[in-house]
């Protein structure tokens, strides 16, 4: 299927809000073997909306609309794409009562408006929001089809979940299946060498690669007649992709270094602290996102002044002055003290040079060392950013103490 | 001007990045008193290219593109404009010069399809490019106008404020001129009431207000004859919102809070430490992503767990037991032991249920409590975010403590 995403909403226009929808369904629809041709924002006007339709159907089969479902007088979108596919709106009576449950549970009243939202095409499939009131529908004819869906993000998202991703695939002769895997330590170059083979010769199952900041991205996808085939054929190639680069792999569905560490901390229930210095606090902030890490996160200290670090931590001034704050013996000791005064069963420290200025040519702009004890095992690695660039640097910084702390824990029973 | 934002790539079909371009244009647009009618977006792929060339050009008289300016075969953006606006692609000498110069520096080998992006439609206006290789350009036909920008958001940006933004405003017989003004404090609907007969009444200048995540935006904008005659209007109708909410305005150059605070703990050398819990080390992630902020940032505590409060903020066990680790006693108490710790002159804790889980009917989630020390001050407020949502509540803490630090300093000479 050939697909455009049209997205209808003036706030987009006047550049109020960033169109997150068009990237999302452009994955989803890339990720169901779906070609996205085009994505097209216009306002909160008819005769626009109507051209657009038109022209999107003169090389495209499928148009996924977002937004203009909601009850005002400026929501059009579901008459224009009825009117275009030549469709009368009818009240629908499980959607009226829906709308009509939704208001009394927020004890606010209904007004006639929000019936409106209760209107469908004829002869078009309704998709329930289990997030909002609007709900969205697909029309077809003569094979072309509309699919409209609400515009906040969050609305649009848990639908397409829920409902278009099932009806799409129902309307496909064959089911795709693919998982993402998320490497770290492995540049995008040097995992397509170790897989060029792979890459280049497979048909099915395909692989791709993504670079992401300090990441990688390895998306292993099949097109079968059934599910099991497709998933058993995808799960045959990331036990061939194992083998060769399984050591860089953190995640095989898709999930951030976070919280795969942080998930780790608590299902193995490590006690952990952290003294930081150049990244500011930042490694404590992403940990405590996760609501259950209060079981194992103790505390953090944002050591960023050298007083600091010999007041909290016991680093030796003799320490700085001789080897630098950003130092390996500097991060030794600071993780040496951390481990002191939190008996943390795992302590990390971190100190470096960040950027913009600061560098010098013995210790440049991104220079910096992680230092971390968990048990009897102290590990100190020294890395170089190669940005300039003080926040992809503070970036690059956690992920490595994240990685170094997944190699650390990931062999424990 | 009515406009079209054509973005080239077939990396945003896929989803792979987001479409940031569209909205910084749309935004500087709209601030320009150009209309923006259209976003639409395509791939690498010159008949599509050219079809929505034709059809911006219907009801648009400017189309501004972004990508496809680069050295490769993919990159065909030039190459379209200067065919469909009947121009002919000649070598410009100073770009060629650039180029080069560009790639010495860098020690690079400049390759010949390097050399194509120094050819230009020989009626363009060119425009240099200050951050990567490729120039952009404005070409003009019957009342018609492309402007080709690059692809990449940082070069595009610097591109538009130093070339594109004074092209267009040269082209103009007015002239727009407008400030953002930030507030805390004050929700969007009483802000519009407190300018209400300002907003309705005023025709030039006109007034607009956008509510951010705790915050308000309130736009104050004039299109006059000349530069002066426009910022005298707008300056002196700041002098008048100034009387009416002045109290709740922290930034009159659309500034972030904590780039407002930060440079006032900066420029008044305040030093400053921290103990937080809730927001998990989000205020000093925020202070020191500011890179001359070291010289005023001691240190900041993440003093997550009870036995932490307690071991490095001398907090009293009873006080914990009493009034629970989110009171305004255990705020007090970790604000008053990190001036005894630190010495810092100016001390701020801060203690909270962020949820999801945690709040109970006397202590909702959303609550949490904020203490600053400031010289022989010392407050202590109560307040309670109105989100179930974790990290909206943290940002929500974040903003509170740099409202109450901005409050505090602000004043001093």
């Amino acid at each position: 299927m050939k697909t455009a995403i049209l997205s209808v909403g003036t706030e987009l226009l006047f550049g109020q809000i960033t169109n997150t929808n068009s990237v999302y369904l452009s994955q989803q629809l890339n990720m169901l073997g779906i070609d996205v041709m085009y994505h097209y924002t216009v306002g909160d006007n008819p005769d626009r909306l109507r051209d657009m339709i038109d022209l999107a159907f003169n090389d495209c089969n499928l148009i996924i609309t977002t937004g203009g479902l909601g009850p005002t007088q400026d929501d059009l979108t579901k008459e224009i794409a009825c009117e275009m596919l030549h469709d009368e709106l009818v009240l629908h009576e499980p959607s009226m009562q829906r709308i009509e449950a939704y208001f009394k549970k927020l004890n606010r009243v209904m007004t006639d408006n929000n019936k409106k939202q209760a209107y469908f095409p004829k002869r078009a499939e309704i998709f329930m929001n289990n997030a909002g009131t609007a709900p969205g529908f697909a029309l077809e004819e003569d094979g072309k089809m509309i699919i409209c869906l609400p515009g906040p993000p969050r609305e649009m998202q848990k639908m397409f979940e829920q409902s278009v991703k099932p009806y799409l695939e129902s309307k496909s002769d064959s089911v795709i299946y693919y998982r993402i895997l998320r490497a770290f330590g492995i540049g995008e170059s040097l995992l397509e060498t170790e897989l060029l083979d792979l890459i280049d010769h497979q048909t099915d199952p395909t692989l791709a690669t993504y670079a992401k900041e300090g990441e990688c991205s390895l998306r292993i996808a099949s097109k079968r007649k059934t599910k099991e085939e497709a998933e058993k054929a995808v799960n045959d190639m990331i036990k061939i992709v194992q083998e060769r680069i399984g050591k860089y792999i953190y995640s095989y569905d898709d999930e951030n270094l976070d919280t795969v560490v942080t998930r780790k901390l608590i299902e193995k229930d490590i006690s952990i602290s952290c003294a930081e210095s150049c990244t500011g606090g930042l490694f404590a902030e992403t940990l405590t996102r996760s609501p259950g890490v209060s079981k194992v996160f103790d505390r953090g200290f944002v050591t960023y002044s050298n007083k600091a670090k010999v007041e909290e931590l016991s680093v030796n001034n003799e320490t700085i002055e001789k080897y630098g704050a950003v130092s390996e013996e500097t991060a030794i000791e600071m993780a040496e003290g951390l481990r002191k005064v939190t008996g943390s069963r795992l302590c990390i420290s971190v100190t470096g040079i960040l950027g913009p200025d600061g560098g010098t040519e013995e210790k440049p702009v991104g220079l910096f060392y992680v230092c971390a004890i968990f048990d009897d095992k102290q590990i100190c690695k020294k890395f170089q950013g190669r940005n300039i660039n003080r926040n992809s640097n503070r970036n690059y910084s956690l992920l490595c103490m994240l990685h170094i702390i997944n190699q650390l824990i990931s062999d424990l029973k």
